[in-house]
């Protein structure tokens, strides 16, 4: 089975998407853990519409029931990786889906890891895509840093070129799913808390708070969610600092991919990513009728 | 006294830019009438925040509610002209306001004036701007087309370069508020349903269906509200076909007006008006901080 549109994130842009693409009868799919930045918001009151202050629960609460009604299926799982073929694959932590168009509203770009020297280390030792660079590690000792789902997915990926891989986890405790539990095994896994990042010119040391030191030929970041960042490394969309590049159509650089909200990097209000996500609707729907 | 924000037109567009202007602190002034498009709207349904469909009329309500909550001011008046010295000066039916930015979101243009011909003159003796073409008929018969206080707003200002004005109301009644009777008597009316306009090289006559004509020399056409591209007409703002041209930032070609909504010729969403209102906001709140 094949979605008509896939929508990565259950925010206000990607809602707002989801109710046009199903009214211009695409069969959609809304993937979203519930991790809205806007969970944080005791009182928006800025969104037209609304007499009074709603809180953001309240409003992702809404929007949810509002999609489901008009038909959109809306699953809570989180979204690993998207690869493209003859249509894109999105693979989340508890299933697998096909569509011939994608929405990324994934939210703001994730904060960094907080790891001393990673950003001195970066392509020098320290990746954010195992796709892209997992193969410079074959039989090496690799490190993959981050504690959730996402982490022990690129790990698996890893697999494929080395079997000595350690998660750090920088002393975040695991937050992995029961699908995930028995990939585990195949890891090592360090809860320290790291220090700092050390080497010459390149990474060579992961250095721990309490003196110990590991040896790593390379350490991939996958800390916390996949962000929008890391699907546009591993997929090759086009960036604009952390922000997924997008036209006034909301279309990224690649065919059938498109981007609304937050992640695009515009003024962050919900008031934006709703017309962001009705805009890149239009060329959803029409993207689609040309496939036909 | 001048406000730092008048937006004309409380629709969506406008009315969520008004909320983000005011607790942007800037002096905030929404002007216009009770005839947005939305008002038609009876049920919907593609407005993110909203599980069950909600009117058109409700959702207008509300959102002037809002902003009034917050601290806009809003009047109920029409706006017939905007001029820009300084500041900009916004001359309502009812009154005269100043203000250092200016939000145009009139919503969708309005609908031609249905008389036969009219196209085939203009720039032959049929305009749409008195300012601009006034000029050209010193002393001569000139007609406006119209029935509001629009049109006898336009033609007060014809009444500078010629006394002999024949207001045409193409058979339509007249809807004249108090403050503009008087202006009335200061013009030849005629109700009578028009044909069409008949000329060679430029517009001569005017042909009602009852066979009878009125020569005129000229013929300006102010029908039903004065509407972005009037404004457009006047102050030299940049069109595209019948949309006003705005950037990614919703300006304009004239510093401190700014476009939003179903007059900038987007997808005609409420999503996308409300989206685009705040973004305008953002624009005109660090304008008029600039100017301080």
């Amino acid at each position: 089975m094949i979605y008509d549109a896939i929508i990565v994130g259950r925010g206000p842009a990607g809602l707002s998407c989801s109710i046009y693409t199903v009214r211009g009868n695409l069969k959609t799919l809304v993937i979203g853990k519930k991790d809205s930045m806007l969970l944080k918001a005791d009182k928006i009151e800025n969104y037209y519409g609304f007499e009074y202050p709603v809180s953001g629960k309240e409003l992702l609460e809404t929007g949810v029931k509002q999609a489901q009604r008009l038909g959109a299926e809306v699953v809570e799982d989180e979204v690993v990786s998207i690869d493209k073929t003859d249509v894109f694959e999105v693979v989340c932590v508890n299933g697998r889906y096909r569509a011939k168009t994608v929405l990324l509203a994934t939210g703001a770009p994730v904060v960094k890891a907080p790891v001393k020297n990673l950003e001195r280390f970066e392509g020098s030792g320290v990746s954010y895509c195992t796709t892209c660079d997992g193969f410079f590690y074959r039989n090496k000792k690799a490190g993959v840093l981050g504690y959730t789902d996402f982490a022990v997915h690129e790990a698996m990926e890893l697999m494929a070129f080395t079997g000595d891989i350690t998660l750090y986890t920088n002393g975040m405790p695991l937050k992995i799913s029961d699908s995930h539990r028995d990939s585990l095994s195949r890891l090592k896994i360090s809860d320290k808390k790291i220090k700092e990042l050390d080497g010459q010119d390149k990474i060579e040391w992961i250095v721990f708070e309490d003196g110990s030191r590991d040896s790593v030929d390379g350490l991939f970041v996958a800390y916390g969610s996949a962000s929008s960042a890391s699907f546009a490394l591993r997929m090759g969309i086009a960036m604009e600092g952390k922000s997924i590049k997008v036209n006034d159509k909301m279309e990224t650089n690649i065919p059938g991919l498109f981007a609304a909200g937050d992640c695009t990097g515009v003024f962050k209000q919900v008031s934006v990513a709703v017309g962001q996500g009705a805009i890149a609707s239009r060329q959803m729907i029409e993207f689609v009728r040309k496939m036909k």
